[in-house]
């Protein structure tokens, strides 16, 4: 069980590569090649729009991820690889989650959590609220949860974005 | 030129998968293979941890979008194709800012900005700030080219979410 769970430790990667068409599938196949299934992916452009930055969240054993990582920094488009795991990181993701209202007690109940977990209503229906969050895993999780109980009716969300700390340095 | 521009269109597409080692990789390289390149990219869990939701944003010629449409309908992981690309939707990212602090004068300034946009400060170093900002297009765009005069020291970015709007509903 312990074994296990060191085993399922998620890693956070960042890569950053040339903004050219076929790059991300060629890295998304380096992960799948080996069986290893990304739970999370982000790209977007970068300040520079001939550079993208992905962020890769996977779990999985450490020594297959060490050849993915040298493998990754032998393809000709990356630029840069960096492995957040260990390192002192802000990790935040986006969440919208739109929750069936049943009537105005869960409403009020809804727009509570709303404001205990300083989320933001974007959008308003009859029988629904969409609620846009930002945190950490944990933060996202929690909501989430809470939210279930009024019966989600869809969830979107962008995966995990990190980026070295600076504090006290 | 207007044609070029019409040509330019970005598309939102929702791509709902099974979540299994090498989905995104195959979908990723349906782009590709037709030199589609790939804007932005977000893949993450829904409520349901066997089902994920690619959110992907493409900028291209119409009718070889939609022969990859139908491609991704046939893939056997592909549980639902959406094109957001015309419906009323919200559409929101997430970008995490580092940016220089010359001296405690720009430092005011930033925080103003920091205001005006309804960011958040995530982070402080001794010579830097670190922003975090949801919104649209525009509002991202906008406030990177207003910090750029401070010097940005990184950028991440999850790219586009969507979701269906209710507003009327």
């Amino acid at each position: 069980m312990n074994n296990e769970k060191k085993l399922q430790k998620a890693h956070v990667i960042s890569v950053t590569v040339e903004n050219k068409s076929g790059v991300l599938a060629k890295i998304a196949g380096l992960f799948s090649a080996r069986g290893y299934n990304i739970d999370s992916l982000c790209v977007a452009e970068t300040e520079d729009p001939t550079v993208s930055l992905i962020t890769i969240v996977v779990k999985g054993d450490e020594k297959i991820l060490e050849q993915i990582y040298k493998q990754l920094n032998k393809l000709i488009n990356v630029i840069k690889v960096q492995d957040f795991t260990n390192g002192e990181t802000i990790e935040r993701e986006l969440a919208l989650i739109k929750v069936n209202v049943a009537n105005s007690s869960s409403r009020h109940e809804i727009m509570q959590l709303v404001n205990i977990f300083r989320a933001k209503i974007v959008d308003v229906g009859k029988k629904s609220l969409t609620i846009e969050i930002v945190g950490g895993n944990a933060k996202i999780k929690a909501i989430i949860e809470l939210l279930k109980s009024f019966g989600i009716k869809e969830i979107v969300r962008t995966g995990k974005i990190a980026i070295s700390r600076e504090f006290g340095k």
